[in-house]
């Protein structure tokens, strides 16, 4: 049976075996999510099915109100965490969630990751940010769509824009990224996951090590994002 | 010749294969066993076998007071411990101990693994219990035998229930864990690993990191396990 | 169409990918160029091409000026201090630059790496030197020849010889190494990562370790690089 | 050309290769040796050859005064080292000598790995001893010669027996291990690298960690290799 979704499935389906193959995740943890913003619809994986199990017709569409549109499977339990992020970040492509052991680590010790160094600045300016375990009355309510509210409610504390910072650590539990795209989403993962490793090993080396000069971060990222970058090939 | 346990062989046999693939194990290190509850007989690992030489015969067939039933070899050393847990504890259906790394790290120690967020909790709701090394007439005594026993009186002391906390580790020993099944028994160890190498990287980065919410630990574990938990397919 | 820099883009390529098949590098990051004295120009790695794409003809070949001489895409965005490294240091054929855990956990602690024993001190005799960051001037102005600078200026402060010392961490960014040609830098940075992990690991285990005595350093590089050097087989 | 060392070569040859298989070394670090104590020869690895490129017909045979009996590459620099253990434990079968990272930071920390577990006292029932930096005039003196001194000086001084403890580390260098062939003294150091790591991280987790009591480090021990021993097959 064909589906005008089989593309959006598709390319949910290879970002989300792209987590697997990156070892940002074991068994079924993590999901991925790709948006057709025409459609206004978006593909994600269905819950609990190991990675070396899943196809692209197991893939399930949902509108942005969490209706399912098409699939015969349950999607994932943290559903409600992407469509509340598209509903609210109209420029976002693709949404990543992993349990990769270093990004939880941070998540776990409720800390910003601080920008340590050019891996870091290369692709965002500020420190990494970690949004606080949520509220109690929020967790009893609509636990996944209240993550969104958290995650919104760090951004807004923090003076952050998700266009510059395409990532998020959740107090306790773990990462949350995003991207153009869902391979874009994906990729930030495991730049997230890296860069989390390599903060941990500085502070081990260094207790007292610097945030990064102003200076130099404004440097590294004007060369890839800004007006003049000059780094890959367009 | 054709056996009567071959189901029950070929189980165990390949649970004890995916602690090799898993990289949980090395040389001959760990054991998983298999239980078949209406022949009251559980199928167990030889000892000292080479995961690379090990075949579905050479699995051994040992009833609860550890007679063996059928198989050549001599079983793994640590088969009283598993038949003691089988005879004490009617709901479970397999048993893996393993010397993986950040587990055995833990055990030696001699610390619980604190609950720091929801990859932990999406599993059990408990710290990851830590019994204390056997008292000197337990070891001199009959030693795996005793390991069961220790293992009892931990949950006991503790207050736990070993059908919602599946797995112990033992004081200056390693892990043991179970489960339904032996594949699910593997699971878990595969899961305490992942867990206690994040609970250690958390502390690394924060000395002071704080357990998780009462709060939290309830939700994660009731949208797996409980009344209308919403995660995976069933 | 044939080039007459066709043997010298193939040994880039070639150390390129290397650098890949250690684990050196993710997705884009690193870059490894390697020089023809007699032609006046080195080869490089375009810039923001993943690994798995990367193709012998795609490399770029430029003089030490930095005026492309043959290639249709853009050389990598640390061309400029490579060129500078060649144009001041006549000696050294290859050179290797990588974003390495280890390696740059060190470079973000802003630490030069103290010789613990013989793994380093069979390399070189010096703890690996870490270059400050950048002044505020020298980062505003010409980024990447300015590293190539403060490469210089680094060695020149703490009297160092390049051709002793075939590596160097930059503050807050991370390594590059150097060597005969390119296969030899990229193993230099082989080298510097296990022994970045090596001391690090080394300061973790006691806080106190003291550097490697002066004699024993001597006696290690003397056997493999001295008059009388009797490691190897010429 | 037929040998008359063919099958010790084969030996020598196969559990170097194992050394590189384990992933305890990078490049040429690292060498093997078998010895013949009937024919009162051994077998070593060349120097500085890549394991990608060792042939049997490499490895070099030598009598215990260190002449080369057979064989057209130079050995090991480590090959006096070697010889003296030889000529002096006779009851040894095989050497391996690495530079693997756990063992090597514990070396470069100059501190003996505390036996905390059972995955330790199942091997050695001691901790694993360091043997502190040679003394100057011993260095300036026949180095790897004097290397196998300062081993046999270490065992003296803790009054410990190469039979019972088949491992040491060497201050500022790295480990050796040894056993009754030389592929079991390949599998002693796999074991040392893996109770170094989870030495490393016992110690992260609870730097007051004890040591395991006396009682479980002799039950451990007997059952593997007391009279009434009953761990493998035989």
């Amino acid at each position: 049976m064909s589906s005008k979704y089989k593309a959006l499935k598709q390319e949910c389906y290879e970002a989300n075996m792209e987590l697997d193959a990156l070892n940002l995740v074991i068994y079924t943890f993590g999901n991925v999510s790709a948006v057709d913003r025409e459609k206004k619809v978006f593909a994600i994986k269905p819950s609990g099915v190991p990675y070396e199990e899943l196809k692209p017709e197991d893939i399930v569409i949902l509108d942005f109100d969490n209706t399912v549109i098409e699939g015969e499977m349950r999607p994932s339990s943290d559903t409600k965490t992407h469509a509340f992020l598209y509903k609210n970040w109209e420029n976002i492509g693709g949404i990543a969630h992993t349990h990769a052991t270093y990004s939880v680590a941070w998540a776990q010790a409720q800390l910003d990751i601080p920008i340590f160094g050019t891996t870091h600045a290369d692709h965002l300016t500020a420190d990494i940010p970690c949004a606080p375990p949520m509220r109690d009355e929020l967790i009893e309510g609509n636990y996944e769509h209240n993550t969104g509210i958290q995650i919104l409610d760090c951004f807004k504390d923090k003076n952050l824009s998700y266009e510059e910072v395409p990532m998020v650590l959740i107090g306790n539990h773990g990462p949350f990224t995003w991207g153009k795209d869902a391979a874009k989403a994906v990729y930030n993962s495991k730049v997230l996951e890296e860069v989390a490793k390599m903060a941990l090993l500085t502070k081990q080396i260094n207790p007292e090590a610097p945030r990064m000069k102003d200076s130099l971060i404004k440097k590294h990222y004007e060369r890839k994002h800004g007006k003049n970058a000059y780094y890959g090939q367009n």
